[in-house]
């Protein structure tokens, strides 16, 4: 896959080392979380929403009602960046300032497209297979009526970035022998046990696509 | 606690019965999470930079080099937006459009000052004592030089609110027999086991703040 070409806005002034702009990396950082945090200006104020995102190809999809009318109605323009971020672990070093984070992040900038009517279906249908595949064709189908209510935003990858720490700490060499516990302490988003609805039917086994991780 | 008064930009127009303005309520969804997202405008252009946030009493106080270089250099003004959220769980309906996602989340508007020199020490070292009580002690002291490089933003808890979703699925009457599981899938943010650092002294034992969670 090509690299994306860095501009101003996401060229990496902090810990510049630390910047990726590999589409693979880029990618699998996205593909890897359930939630992005959409940010726009409106009335000239900064505004962040937490939705729902999934990619297909080049193109970033995001559940978006609640912005798509803040940023289609601002007159600030429809400008967007959305950020993907794992938090990976906390890095304890033997000085308080090389403490660190080992983190993934993405931040996507660009002015989403709203999905037309009759890509929707199909939008959403990718969403909820994205996380439950297979379960779409099992639900009651959708209605037109429900059709019109989510918006679905589609914002090109083009102006993208990551960045990724992932090592152990780096301390300065003559703190090494320091007498203080250091080292990475990982952390991890995890699925639990699911917890069925009360008033289901109880014969209904849980779906083979909440059985694995 | 006294509630927080809704003003324009915090009063929630989107699933209003899901908003909650309780000090205590948006303080604990706050301590509950390490990684803020800031969102701030520069050059006309939103922006969202991940950092790690702590709370003491009314005050949100942020880790923030770059945002703080950004925000306080930009001529869009130093407004930013905080969010801090945490995604609980999926919520399976039987029909698609009543999917939903359990979460709690907090955004907060305000423009925050930076700490001054002779108060900086005391919040990093808040920082630090937050995620690991008694750590603070034990590292290598800071140094003056040390001390100069980040900078700590603060920012009074003024305009904020909570958005809560925690239920099971709420479906159409007429789809509560439709033969799909239905539930809730929880997610959590886990902690791994420690990993000490190759280069530690073996008899350096793991500290009590990183046994219990």
């Amino acid at each position: 896959m090509t690299e994306i070409q860095p501009i101003d806005r996401t060229r990496v002034v902090r810990a510049p080392n630390r910047a990726v702009f590999n589409r693979q990396t880029v990618y699998a950082i996205l593909d890897d979380g359930l939630l992005c945090y959409l940010s726009f200006v409106a009335d000239g104020s900064p505004h962040i929403i937490p939705t729902l995102h999934w990619r297909e190809g080049d193109s970033l999809y995001i559940h978006g009602l609640t912005a798509s009318r803040a940023i289609h109605s601002s007159s600030d323009g429809s400008e967007v960046c959305v950020m993907v971020s794992h938090l990976d672990g906390l890095v304890l070093a033997r000085s308080a300032f090389h403490h660190s984070v080992n983190y993934r992040s993405v931040a996507i900038y660009g002015s989403p497209a709203i999905v037309a009517d009759d890509r929707k279906e199909a939008a959403l249908r990718a969403m909820v297979e994205r996380i439950t595949p297979g379960r779409w064709a099992e639900l009651r189908p959708v209605n037109d009526q429900e059709l019109k209510a989510p918006t679905v935003l589609e914002l090109p990858i083009n102006e993208a970035s990551a960045k990724v720490r992932t090592s152990a700490p780096i301390d300065d060499p003559e703190d090494m022998d320091w007498p203080v516990w250091a080292g990475n302490v990982p952390f991890e988003m995890v699925r639990g046990v699911p917890v069925p609805d009360s008033a289901m039917d109880p014969a209904i086994k849980l779906p083979e696509y909440l059985r694995t991780r």
